[in-house]
């Protein structure tokens, strides 16, 4: 019977961890392997080894780079262990995947001073617990192997096999040099795999091949091999392209705190082609790692109107500041964008105001009744239209929410009505 | 004056060095290097380095292999240093040149093996001055290695450049897949030349790419490139494929001497296509490496008929023995060669006899007259024809020349006139 119980726990608990750890991916390969691997784990009680190698080759890392590290986060909040590779021996050659043209090599300076910056920034999203979190360099393997070694490899390799990847052809077709060396590049980030026996391994769409090369290597060897689980790319801050700091639509995670915030803020809340909110709940789940059940729940929220896309924004980029920058500078940099809003909201309604004379009597107790100031202002065609603008919280004076229908005004007032009709009123000039 | 006198010798010295290094050859490239690289090495008074590279894959050598190893004596003759590369390292991975299928790898201990083999026949071959030879093993720069410096290597080649290679693209295009590992053997013996510092480098026509990737890799390391001859292949006993223990058409350079010089009498005089004796010139150029003077007077005395074909063999098949046996060797491998010949000669002969009984006359001092007896046997119509015979020389009687027109006769003998006309002789029977 007990056994029946843990079987029935350890098979919720498979249900749970897939849901969360499938959510936001790409491509699962091979399909299903998620599944078993998790299952395989839990039943065996032992963590996976989930890897996730970087290339340091790029000093400026960007909310783009956090993905599969959120991911990898999630995976160790599940109990997994997270295997974090440092290609310091790999960025010498430089990841040729997606690319048209050979990357430039690297000095091992600039190398190591990447790989710093890249830790730095991992520890912000990692969990870090020994117990949790490995990191290695690739060197210590790759550095190591002679030519006999590195030939063996090779020999489990066929050039017609690394030819048929997408940015490889696309280059031999059009006579754009691809050198012997790029050629190793996915041999290298495979020997790894078997070296630290991933059991997972996560990268962008554009390491599908890599991955697959990985995976394929341990079987050749024997081994278990791992399964490949890509993440999509992140659009920029312009809501269209990936985000790519050649682009000029990236957030820099070192972006200083108020600049972060804003460039967050300005993420469009829609984009062509494309479901309302999608852009925002995307950063959500792939930036800052949310579990499936939140995203719903703010999906939701956004469609009824009971969250203000701004609002959600405005979360998120707190959220961002926040793992990068911690919490006080995330609470400051809100306090600034909106102090700074605020103004910005104000010149821009003081444009758009219409300059009035309004004529009315106030009341015994010196209160003006507001539904007659809407049809004086020509805002409302009577007062019971007056009064429902009001319920409806559509009435603002001097910018705050009027709730009550009466109240008091000053000789110059500004009268805001819906969001677009903004007055200028002069009450009873002489 | 001096001066004029020895520019006058070195440009004699030069002409003729081309002369000879020049023949026999299948292609120089870049036209026009040989010319270069030799007038640079006289005038400097330095000698060219030779490169041979040979890879102990096969234990089975044969005179094919000898064609590159006879080039390089005649650079050794004229004063230049053989450098002959013995690709312990590369022969684990196997030239694919040539190849439609990858070669299967060798064990360190079977290429250590063949590496023996190889450099005993060699020093038939070569000359073993230590000042005109030096015999090196590429695993000694290639398996020190370390896998950057194998990064920095394939960096220099590009993929489509290795691609355009006639073998590789034909397995290509045909499906047939070209491990990674054998993408990395041109790079491994462009590097032997970087390593050794070549002058030149001799190859068989298959080794075309490897010799001209070689030259490469030294221009782009910024050294003086090597110029790269190719030697034809050498056709087998059969006069028609080249020589390959595939094909058993071979003469093996471990052969026994009778089987040696059998094998190589048994090269057909005449092939399809190809002119008169042409194969017989080739193996003593290619075989042997004659000078190109000395096959013109071959030529020339095959053509006016001075020089039996069978004869020019026969001298061929003793050089050949005499060059992997010894001359004793090579005397007795022909004497008995001849006796089983002539043996045979006998036997087919005694097929054709034509037996016959036949009347004539002796003399007062008990010989016979010959010219009759050729008339009593219907060889010849007349006397005075029977004479023309004799003074031709093409009439034996027991396989002796007969040059006198009187001779004794024993009850049975063997008459032949010319070379199809052959009686077994009754004289005078009772």
């Amino acid at each position: 019977l007990l056994s029946v119980i843990l079987f029935g726990i350890v098979k919720q608990e498979i249900v749970g961890q897939i849901e969360i750890l499938a959510s936001g991916l790409s491509e699962v390969l091979p399909a299903g392997g998620l599944e078993l691997k998790v299952k395989k784990a839990l039943e065996a009680g032992r963590p996976l080894r989930v890897k996730l190698g970087v290339d340091p080759t790029a000093p400026d890392l960007h909310l783009g780079h956090a993905v599969p590290l959120r991911k990898l986060r999630q995976f160790q909040d599940l109990g997994h262990r997270a295997i974090l590779i440092i290609g310091d021996f790999t960025a010498m050659v430089g990841d040729p995947s997606g690319r048209s043209v050979t990357r430039p090599s690297l000095s091992l300076d600039q190398v190591k001073a990447n790989a710093d910056t890249y830790i730095d920034q991992a520890f912000k999203v990692l969990d870090n617990d020994p117990d949790r979190l490995e990191i290695r360099y690739n060197s210590e393997w790759l550095s190591v192997l002679d030519f006999v070694q590195v030939l063996r490899l090779t020999a489990r390799f066929t050039v017609a096999g690394l030819l048929v990847r997408e940015d490889f052809m696309k280059r031999y077709k059009g006579e754009q040099s691809i050198g012997l060396h790029e050629f190793l590049y996915p041999v290298m980030q495979a020997y790894d795999s078997v070296e630290i026996e991933a059991d997972v391994e996560l990268g962008g769409t554009d390491q599908t091949f890599n991955l697959l090369a990985g995976r394929e290597l341990q079987e050749k060897l024997g081994l278990e091999p791992q399964i490949a689980l890509t993440l999509p790319l992140l659009e920029g801050t312009d809501g269209l392209k990936k985000m790519s700091k050649s682009y000029d639509n990236h957030i820099g995670l070192t972006f200083a705190p108020g600049d972060m915030f804003g460039k967050v803020m300005s993420v469009p809340d829609e984009a062509p082609d494309r479901p309302r909110f999608s852009l925002i709940l995307k950063y959500y789940q792939l930036g800052l790692g949310r579990l499936p059940q939140e995203i719903a729940d703010i999906a939701r929220q956004l469609e009824t109107g009971a969250l203000d896309p701004r609002d959600a924004k405005e979360e998120l980029a707190w959220r961002v500041v926040a793992t990068y920058h911690g919490k006080e500078a995330a609470d400051e940099a809100r306090a600034d964008f909106e102090a700074r809003f605020r103004t910005k909201d104000r010149e821009s309604e003081r444009a758009l105001e219409e300059k009035i004379d309004v004529f009315i009597e106030p009341q015994a107790d010196g209160k003006f009744y507001l539904p007659k100031l809407l049809v004086a202002c020509g805002a409302a065609a009577s007062a019971s239209e007056g009064r429902r603008l009001i319920d409806q919280g559509g009435v603002r004076i001097n910018g705050e929410l009027q709730t009550e229908l009466h109240s008091e005004l000053g000789d110059e007032f500004q009268l805001k009505v819906g969001k677009r009709k903004i007055f200028r009123a002069h009450l009873n000039p002489t």
